[in-house]
This record gives structure tokens, sequence and C-alpha cells, in this order.
């Protein structure tokens, strides 16, 4: 079991969805799974009768952070929420949205006031939040705003998506593919290089990341005779970024970028979309791939899935990826464990 | 060994590629790699000085194409191209355009003429051809137009890249990525899926093929919030052609499409645009991608990589690719022995 000084906090996520299903049976299975001490912020009367809907026998036990890592060993610690979650399996309701919300926002309290050592976040439900009036883009960049719980300016988030043996940063992400074209920008591409170098360095301990950066087009272009985007925009940026001491090679065609003896000469790729950086890790390691946002003043990492309201309640779903997403977030809060 | 009735027919190729030497290396381990008799259609002198200039102890017999079956187990097979070919490992010159056009048009006429079962395809280098006044797109566009050769209207070439685990055809290919705007229409998605059905059902002998649709934006556009693509012109063109009888599923968020358990649901998937098809047959099998081409009157394979002039000439690039597409060439044009 990895040993960090504190224990993991776990939001409770959209709570008709398969959060809190995966959460308690993640927990029943913590020791084969090797999990880290964690606790989850949620209405433990909401868990109790999910539990009891997929026929789960967990003991449960109202606590405070610190009190977790006593009690882990025994039974799931659980941090109840101010007020009780009315949630029924399969059937979102913007009712719950602003305690979906409270459990993020005191997990990110509880690692600004040294109660907890990171962050694991169960999937939420956008509309639903959207119907409660939730401003933001999504669950990242919530949490991007959560920054200035640390007297921060609002972070820049950054989605790395890490399996075991491949990590894939999408440069620009949940937008239309026509839309492209109006989000990537030098600046955007700088950035977004500046905190994958930095993240690397300070949370994976890589010395000097390598940053492989696919080419948008086709063969990345084909020295322009296939689009103009790397001649005329990534390679130039990328120049600057050399310039700047980052160890950035291309832009690489996209096809010839992710197989075995590929993935061994670089640390992370940046890809230019969504699906050029999902396809590859996904097809590779579909359970145990770990969402980490990179570029906040915490630690953070999520399951790479939805709320997938058609299997909650049936204790069907994995909890593959909450648990590779636990064990990496405390890995990465001590990287003395990585 | 595959026993075709009749030897398949190998082109050249870019005679300063790698084209040559890979021929040579694969007949020479023609045994181990259980590969069918061919023949090529080369300058036997080019491929006697490749030959010495990698070390590579090859016999080369020149003979007619329906001799080739009995030399090909104690020599390499060559019918010989009707000028000299005089090219360098490395050093490309459009003086020799017209032999490399040669070498494919003499082999589809084998076909045609029932002396080859099928054609395998060395790579070519488009820029010389162009210097040259080439006029057609690429390889596979040329090989559309041959079909002329049939007596049939110039067919839409379809690639579909076949490896051991997926087969994919992108329904865009070789563009900058900010024509598929262009490009996609219902029509080419249309007639796309009609030639991926009936080839997969002619030369793979898939009874009634499974077609899975991948989307063109993230999540398959999550009903039409990130991208209308899929509700207003890819979904009801796959109604349209389930209407006629096929098997289309989707579209399909391309990221969730690839991995193991998906790839038990269908036979193929039709991707929207290049590094959509490409990335995950590459990344799971990068040295056994075959490239075929559906929807012409013969079969055509040809390994899934260029010219590689920085390796022409050494001996070190690998036949593995140009094997598995002899292979798979002579099983399409046997169907029975898929």
């Amino acid at each position: 079991m990895l040993e960090a000084a504190r224990a993991l906090a776990v939001t409770m996520g959209e709570p008709s969805g398969i959060g809190p299903e995966i959460t308690l049976m993640a927990w029943a299975e913590r020791f084969k799974r090797a999990l880290p001490p964690f606790y989850v912020i949620a209405d433990p009367d909401l868990l109790e009768a999910r539990a009891q809907q997929i026929g789960l026998k967990v003991n449960l036990q109202v606590c405070d952070p610190s009190e977790a890592r006593g009690i882990f060993d025994d039974a799931l610690p659980v941090v109840p929420l101010p007020q009780a979650v009315n949630a029924q399996a399969g059937a979102p309701t913007p009712d719950t949205a602003e305690m979906v919300l409270a459990s993020i926002r005191t997990a990110v309290e509880h690692v600004r006031d040294g109660l907890a050592c990171a962050v694991a976040t169960n999937p939420i439900a956008k509309e639903t939040l959207y119907q409660a009036g939730f401003k933001h883009a999504g669950h990242t960049e919530y949490l991007g705003e959560l920054s200035g719980l640390f007297g921060e300016e609002p972070a820049q988030p950054v989605m790395l998506l890490a399996g075991p043996d491949l990590m894939t940063v999408p440069v620009t992400l949940h937008i239309p593919l026509h839309k492209i074209w109006e989000e990537l920008t030098p600046e955007l591409l700088m950035s977004t290089a500046r905190i994958v170098d930095a993240d690397l360095k300070k949370r994976f301990r890589v010395e000097r990341p390598r940053i492989a950066v696919a080419g948008l087009n086709p063969h990345a272009g084909e020295n322009g005779t296939m689009g103009r985007e790397e001649v005329e925009m990534i390679g130039p940026t990328l120049d600057r970024l050399r310039a700047e001491g980052l160890d950035v090679r291309g832009p690489l065609p996209g096809d010839t970028l992710f197989h075995e003896a590929a993935r061994e000469t670089y640390d992370v790729v940046l890809a230019m979309y969504h699906d050029q950086a999902l396809i590859p890790v996904k097809t590779l390691a579909f359970d145990d791939t770990v969402n980490v946002t990179l570029g906040l003043p915490f630690v953070r990492t999520s399951p790479d899935h939805g709320t997938a309201f058609s299997l909650a309640g049936k204790g069907t779903a994995s909890p593959d990826s909450l648990s590779a997403a636990m064990r990496l977030a405390v890995a990465l809060s001590e990287p003395e464990l990585v």
C-alpha cells in the first residue's frame, strides 16, 4: 500500500451515476487493489442505500478527514456533506448540484488545509449542473477556478491522460472539431507545453521531460504539402519553446507516434485535439487510463469515464479506473513514491 | 504456404527507396515467412546491384509470369521492364518514373489476363512522379484509374488498413484537416460504406459485415452539444444505409471504439479522417499493418510504409509489412484461404 502522510479525498461525483457504487466497490477490494487510505465526501445515507441496492456489505464510518487513515482498514471513512443528497441511480436531478459542487470544493479545501494529500474525483454530469446554474465549461475548468482557494490566480488546467505505457495531453479538448482553428494558438501551445514540462518534473519526477508534439494534419502536413499549420505555427512555436530550454520534438505524424518502439523515445505526447490524444491511450489501456489535471496547485486525478447512468445501481460498473486514479493521486502527491 | 493458382505480381515501386531490397529480403526468407509464390516486375540489373549493395545472396531468374510458380522456390522470379532502371539508393530521380508506372500497369494487366492472382505494390515517391508529369493524387488513385483496363469505369478506390486485430477505413484521407468539411459528404460516406460492405463480403468472406462508424467530433458530438455533423449528416446517412440493408452502427465516439472489448463488436470501422483511422491500427500493430485497396476489380495490397529513402541501400529496413501484404493479397484473391 502506498503510504501517504494524509488520506486521499475522494469526491461523491454525480450521485445518480456510478460514482457512489464504484467508490464502495473499490473500498471493498482495498487490499487486493492496493489502494491508499482514502475517504469520500458524500451523504452517508446515499452510500448506505446504494450499497444495499447493489448487494454489497460495506461498513461506513462518519469521520473527520484527520481520522480517515486510522479508520480505513476497517470501514469506509465518510466525511458528510452539509445537506442530504436524495438521488436515485440512473435518474439525475439538478436538486443535487449544490452538494455535488460542495463535495469538490471541500476536497480542495482539505488539501489546502493539509487534511488530505490529493483529490480523486468521481465523474459529474455537466447537463445536470448546467440546469442548476453551473457556469464552468466542465469539471476540470471548475478545478482551475478552485485554485483561487490557494490564494493563486485561476490556473490553466491541463488534462493529461495516463495509461500504463503512454501519457498524452490534448492541447484543444472538448470542442467541435471545426473550432480547432479558433482555439489552437501559439500562446495555448506554449502555455500547455510549459505546464506539462513543469508538472512532469515536479509531480512525476522526470528530470528533463521529453515532449513529443503531434502535427495537426495527416503525416504532420508532409512539409507543408498536406496542410500548413505545422510549418506556419506549430514548428515555429516549438522553436520558441526549445529556446526556453524545453525538450520538445516535432511536429511528428500522429499515426506513427504511438507504437511500442516510438513510445520509448518520449515521456509524453502533446496532441492537437481530443481524439488524437485519447484514441491511442484508450486503445492500449481502456480500463486503466487515468485523467490527471496538471497546472493546479494540488494533485487531482479522476477515472477516465463518465457517469454511466445506464449502469448505475446495477453493481456491474468497473472500479478499475477509479482505483488507478486513487493510486496515482497519492503517488503524485508524494513524488518519491512514483 | 498459401497455394494460389497463379503467382502474385509484386511491383518494383520507387527504385531509389527500400522497395527493391525488402522484396529481395522477403524472398530470401520466403519459407520462414510462409510467403506465397510471387514475382517482381522490375529491372533485374537493378535488383542484382541492390542485392550486392546490401550483401544479400539472391538467385534471380528472368521469366514470364506463367513460369513464376515453378521458379519461386529456387530463385526470385523477375519479369523485366521494357527499359533499364538506373537508380541509386536514396537518390530519387524523375528519370525512373516511366518504368515505376509501367511496373504497376503491367501488374494490373497480368491480373486481368489471368497471369497473376493479385497485385502487391511497393511504395512509390509521389514527388518524383509529379516531376515527371504524373497527374494522379497518389498510388491508390492511379490504381482506381487502371480499373479501366478491365473495361470498367474508373473505380472509387477505398483504403482499408488491416492489422491482425483491427481493420479501419478512413473516409477522407490525404487532405489537410481543415478540408474535411469540403470532402466529407453524405455521398462519399454512402459510396464508401457500400464498397466496404461489398468487398468484406466478396474478398474477406464476411457474411454480414458489421460496420462501426466513428463520429467526427469528440464523444461523437455528445448529442449535438459538441459538434453538429453527427446529428445533421452522419446519423441520417447511416439511417439511409441501414434502409439499404447494411449493418452500420454509430456514429460512435472515436476514443472508446478501438479497445479490445469494443473490437469484438464489429468487423471494420469507418473513420472520418486519416489519423482517426490510422492511429489505432498503427498503435496496435505497427509492423504488420497492410494497406488494402477496396473497390477495384482486382486485389491490391501494399505495405503500410513509404519509400524510406534514408534507409535505402542499408539492408536494415524491415520486410515485415510487405510480407504481410503478400500473404493477404493471395488470401483475398482466393477467399476460401482467408
